[in-house]
């Protein structure tokens, strides 16, 4: 599909890589908090050495899918069998690192219309074979998952379907295939002097059908809004029906479709297209960076923002812990005197981003710096930093890994007046589960997406990787965390979606009653139960 | 309810009138362009003239009713049935003015809790009754219509549910029953120093749960956003289940609930409460108005406003000719000279609003106007005193009424790439129906409501009301223009909803197979389809 190669056993392009080592500073914080052992070296097995399971569908069949699809959109590669088989959650790395692919799609196909995509549905619909859609693979609660129990499993990769097939100038409005991704996406837009700005961080490799899927935000969401608040106009093709969402800006026609799409993770049918609002490129973007004295502190502040209507961009908030981890990272001096390095070692750190047109962004700059005039103001520099490295931060997880060190995320939100105690229940469920598995563990956290009611909390939690069983240890912190959430009344997941990690816990947080509503959903467009099964909603067919 | 006493053949508090009349040079436009008959005189019949159809429902069942809901909250008297076999459409108020109403509730309840409705809706699976949902009474596309083929039919108003439950002052956000009204909910905000900022032309008698079921707009949806940017949490009893989605500022768990009952016009079961995100009360207001040589030019201000973020909070764009309605209105002087004169009588009026603190109207007041300098400034007197007059005009209907003019409002959204043709499909439309039909006809039209991409359209429509088959005079005119917003792309409805009269198009809009999706929701919801039958969509039992 492209001529530079991506690492199937971690994050991103093949040539990148993040060394720990690089940055000595948090190389030597982690060490002493994790109680690292530097000798040792976690290798990954050679691709060849990883086995799927036997191909479940026939010679025959191949020859069909085919047909449907044409000659080079097949592939039953172990290669493609096996990167289609998982996500980049940690479970996902540490399978594919050790070679434990239990499970793996039997075919991969690469459908190059949305014909072909009927045709397949089709096809698997017949015979019952699941069909797991895959964008660009980078999501991380489980969501393509090769599932149990059907005779054959279809991957269908919507990579080829990437083109886009109308930018509305006038209304500022693009419709695209569902397998572009960010940069392509981009590309388009902005020889039309446009930008979605929609930046995930995995925004390189994951596809605006995966957004969608998910209910993706990105990083300016303060300012672009989330995959939600741009997506105007949308198709899905579920097995027995289609759905197609015309683009309108408002509309008062009784429940609205679109927003049954969004958030569906493949589990009602394959998102072929969409149609998003796009806005003018931004001509300028400046940055500020604050510390606070703590990070309820800076809470309050993002706060009375985000009620002024004075919110950044970006802004992005990180704990003490959060706080420390950043400034060793970017080699800022913990060593140093006076006020600011006591925050660095015991403050919350505020990193802003503004972006617009001159006026607008002077404008907005000073009335967020006038919300935090009880913090120090450290300069544009660290901000700065943080937005060019954005895309960069998830290839230090491979080298982690390298290193035993087991490393995640999971994520929550709720309204400001839960979020206190969310934050620490969220903090003491990771911390305990870690110390109960024997590691020190270290919990980082931050606000990168805040409203005028709540905002979200994202943790990152490293701890001692076992020497075995790594897979069970992550099991039990997982487990501990996400109970914490739903039991403090958080979102289950504020952006990374339900999957096959969270779907138990669904029924705890939308109730069974809207269990059944989804299921009903689902019975209705996938009577067969085949798209992407056990995922989102299980359905007994 | 009240002790204020409302209309019960017209609009608003029955001590409160418009006469236009008082509106000298609106009348003798109005007089000259529909070619009216001053002479002419319609009465209203008198209420105890009214007799709707027998009560299908037995003295006995009334005891249990009342057993239900406490014995005052069952009504079974003519003048509550009648009140509540109508909204307040044209066609409601000219069935009401002549007495002719076919159809009414045989029995009208008013539970005070979510128990009570719970028990309600058993009662009436148990004998397949049918059950209309009651707000406020003020929708204006036969949502609260009294179905036929029932054996009987509840109508379920919901005004005596009006608690607030509760005021998150730290997250803003507020917690009410459904029944609860503009007024109320704003009063109760407003010793906490928030607004809600949901401004509906009904917004003194429309209540929380009507906006919610039909995704209502208020005037300031541009600051604010519409009923389901605000909405964040809410509960919906149905037939067979209760969804209750938790209030969360974000969230990523699949097709979204919420998304479900916003829209649902009571076909799915009763919104009981909702929360919903507040805001601080504005402490400054400003206004401006400007004249623009045509409505394009306007509405091509509008779009550059709303592209670079620069949308009055208040933005009210009329077309030409509602633009001379206006100054006539108003009494702007439509006989004086030079350039002011001419646009008066051939340009488009842009009336505009802000809110918020001092600095950031000032700010935002500046760029707004600055997009808008090609045009003429007027002053703020125009827009302040359309502001100040918001919830009067729909009071000016009853005057026309009286006076033998057919008038009535349709609405509809697109991106702006295709709004200059719907604009002039739509008045095509209107224009040639009313040709048609043998009155020359008004048709004003304006934009109230704007979107990065694209904008809402207002129409609407007066002519010289026939003396006979007055309702099928008004159907044929909403039958033309409905299909034309259809065939041309635009929102079947942008805020008023589908109801009974708009549901025969909404195959057209979202589809057969969008139909089908909504229609396996309700049978899972409603199952024996008694909830609101024949509004949204028609469910086969």
């Amino acid at each position: 599909m492209e001529a530079r190669a991506v690492k199937w056993w971690g994050w991103g392009w093949e040539d990148r890589t993040l060394p720990v080592e690089s940055r000595p500073a948090l190389w030597r914080h982690l060490q002493e908090r994790l109680e690292l052992d530097p000798a040792i070296v976690r290798k990954v097995v050679p691709i060849d050495e990883i086995l799927p399971p036997p191909c479940l569908v026939s010679p025959d069949e191949i020859s069909q899918l085919r047909r449907i699809v044409g000659e080079e959109n097949v592939s039953g590669d172990d290669y493609d069998r096996v990167t289609h088989a998982v996500g980049k959650g940690y479970k996902d790395l540490v399978r594919l690192r050790t070679g434990r692919i239990e499970r793996a799609p039997d075919v991969v196909v690469f459908p190059e219309d949305e014909d072909s995509v009927r045709r397949l549905l089709e096809f698997a619909r017949r015979r019952v074979y699941a069909v797991v859609p895959f964008g660009g693979g980078t999501g991380v609660v489980g969501g393509t998952e090769t599932p149990e129990g059907f005779a054959a499993t279809i991957a269908l990769d919507l990579r080829r379907m990437r083109s886009v097939l109308n930018v509305d100038d006038h209304a500022s409005l693009v419709t695209a295939e569902a397998g572009i991704r960010g940069p392509q996406l981009e590309e388009a837009l902005d020889s039309h002097g446009l930008t979605l700005g929609h930046f995930p961080q995995s925004w390189e490799f994951s596809t605006l059908g995966g957004w969608i899927a998910t209910r993706a935000a990105g990083g300016l969401s303060n300012r672009y809004g989330r995959i939600e608040d741009l997506l105007v106009g949308v198709r899905l093709v579920a097995p027995t029906r289609t759905i197609d969402v015309r683009p309108l800006p408002g509309r008062s026609h009784g429940p609205d479709l679109r927003e049954l799409i969004l958030g569906s993770e493949g589990a009602l049918g394959v998102i072929t297209q969409a149609t998003l609002r796009a806005h003018p490129r931004p001509s300028a973007r400046r940055f500020a960076s604050r510390l606070f004295r703590s990070f309820s502190e800076g809470m309050a502040v993002l706060q009375g923002m985000a009620r002024d209507r004075a919110l950044p961009d970006m802004a992005y908030l990180s704990d003490e812990d959060e706080t420390r981890f950043a400034a060793a990272s970017a080699g800022m001096s913990l060593e140093g005197g006076g006020p600011i390095r006591r925050r660095l070692t015991n403050g919350s750190l505020l990193l802003m981003g503004f972006e617009g047109t001159r006026a607008d962004v002077s404008h907005r700059r000073r009335s967020a710096v006038r919300h935090a005039r009880g913090s120090s103001n450290i300069g544009k520099r660290p901000a700065e930093r943080w937005y060019a490295e954005r895309f960069e931060l998830p290839y230090l997880r491979d080298s982690l890994l390298d290193h035993g060190v087991l490393v995640d995320t999971v994520e929550t939100a709720a309204p400001w007046s839960s979020l206190p105690s969310l934050y620490e229940a969220g903090k003491k469920a990771l911390q305990e589960a870690m110390w109960k598995d024997g590691s020190r563990g270290l919990v980082l956290c931050h606000v990168s997406h805040a409203y005028t009611d709540g905002a979200s909390l994202y943790y990152t939690f490293l701890a001692r990787q076992r020497e075995r069983d790594m897979i069970a240890q992550w099991e039990t912190i997982k487990a501990a965390v996400t109970r914490a959430f739903v039991d403090s009344g958080g979102a289950l997941s504020h952006h990374h979606g339900i999957g096959l990690d969270h779907a138990p816990y669904l029924p705890q947080v939308i109730g069974e009653d809207g269990l059944v509503v989804l299921r009903a959903l689902k019975r209705e467009l996938d009577p067969d139960g085949i798209m992407n099964p056990g995922k989102l909603v299980a359905v007994s067919p």
